[in-house]
């Protein structure tokens, strides 16, 4: 079986994590930024340039970059909807953006009155100006394993809406079980489809463990060679879609499997742990990584 | 890839679940155990007869035998740690017993204070009283993927724990990460190695949730044809290791995912997570099992 021998880890836990969190202070995202950093993560989605009235926990996002002390070796991205988001971060200094398409016809009506084709044509402005300036755009594919609305999703679909951001020029194709109803079996054959239109090496994947599967899915797609893993400390956000389920796969969880198996992925685990504490007693609830339950 | 087309689920919970919960009355137990039939679980674990001094949540065993309405097609289980243990289990009806040994040799000392050798041999008498009466007996082998005092366990050593409770009459090895501790790649070598002295489709995987890693590990052991799974309804029984982790794989979780695989167990879902939510309820703490947070 081929394994990665290294793995890289997106962390998502100030982004994807606390946009689904009750709100805090710009202060305390800046803390946990640079304990993530600290900790050993070199890829941090640290914001959104989307309508503070959609997502009023990400309305400090511009100034949060603005205040945000890089650290060498460290990408700090966000999430940009259009050009205009675009055009902001890019004023703030992020050193990358995230675009999203959805694999399912469905979701993309529900949640953004469009169709899949019609979401991704609207990005062609903000992928241009991205080229010209430089700035590397990553592509978020949801619903890769399942639609709230339509249940299941076919993998061609999927690979479909992969190749098209990647032929528009997103350098990773990250795929989303937005709501984490995947097992391994689909996993690993979704990976596989996509993996024929973008190169594994240019995937990521971005599971959510609302059913307690993220971990095995990934382990079942690491022998096709992916290894770029989303994932958020202390499982921060919960799943928008069933009202006290977990979310995001905890980023501790992750790290501890990945080096069990003998894969590095740079991070202290401990320091990661300690930053996952911090942020879930910031925002009042538990830890949501077992791993850091264990431990702590 | 080989994989089971049928696996078989040994329900934990009113035994290694609710033996490290706070206790509930034999009423509630029996609506419990009639649940699990109800939803369709063939191996129950039901009690325990070991003295309740230890384990006082377990010393209603006998009562709830008497009591215990039985379903055809399920086998009511109990551990027994010696044969004072045995007869009585036998006596109010048990279908089936089961003993342990450890692989670890601190593990045994600091438990039962003697050695794993010691603690094997005293098997001998209730093994042959067990043949006598037809009484099949399984055998628990425990910190088959690391200790709470010695760390690291070699396989070599359960393999060698396993072949003599297999060679004894055990007809059916269950293995044990007590601790959580175990990852995929060393689940996978470590259930190879037993796998030369016991026949696949007699171990059974009895793995803890405590890092998040039983599902992983599961999946990463499924390619060599096991085919038998421990794990608890609403993942009862916390860690005694470690305070406020969580100990047993919930069965919601595991059911939820081998479906998924298209492996069949012969549960009703739905009615699964109804008794887990029951019994959490009795209990007063939250389920433990994602799929039941999700569905529910």
């Amino acid at each position: 079986m081929m394994m990665p021998s290294q793995a890289n880890i997106v962390e998502m836990g100030a982004r994807d994590g606390l946009q689904n969190e009750v709100a805090v202070t710009t202060d305390a995202k800046l803390t946990l930024i640079a304990n993530l950093a600290e900790a050993g993560i070199k890829k941090i989605e640290a914001g959104s340039f989307v309508s503070p009235k959609w997502v009023p926990q990400m309305a400090d996002s511009a100034e949060l970059f603005r205040q945000l002390p890089r650290q060498q070796g460290v990408t700090y991205s966000a999430l940009t909807p259009n050009l205009k988001g675009f055009e902001i971060a890019q004023s703030v200094g992020v050193d990358e953006v995230a675009i999203f398409g959805s694999a399912s016809e469905s979701f993309s009506q529900k949640n953004i009155n469009c169709s899949i084709e019609e979401s991704i044509e609207r990005f062609t402005p903000l992928m241009q100006k991205a080229k010209q300036q430089n700035i590397p755009v990553r592509g978020y594919v949801s619903c890769v394993l399942g639609c709230p609305y339509e249940g299941h999703i076919n993998a061609s679909e999927v690979a479909r809406v992969s190749e098209i951001l990647y032929k528009m020029g997103c350098y990773q194709i990250s795929l989303g079980d937005t709501i984490g109803v995947g097992t391994p079996l689909d996993a690993r054959k979704m990976v596989e489809q996509v993996a024929n239109v973008v190169p594994i090496d240019q995937i990521a994947l971005h599971f959510h463990d609302t059913y307690g599967q993220a971990l095995a899915n990934i382990q079942a797609c690491l022998a096709l060679g992916v290894n770029t893993f989303d994932s958020s400390v202390a499982g921060l956000g919960g799943c928008p879609y069933a009202k006290g389920a977990s979310g995001n796969l905890a980023t501790e969880d992750l790290v501890y499997m990945l080096h069990g198996m003998g894969i590095d992925t740079g991070i202290d685990l401990t320091k990661l742990i300690a930053a996952g504490n911090q942020i879930s007693q910031i925002i009042g609830r538990q830890n949501n990584s077992k791993v850091a339950n264990a431990l702590s």
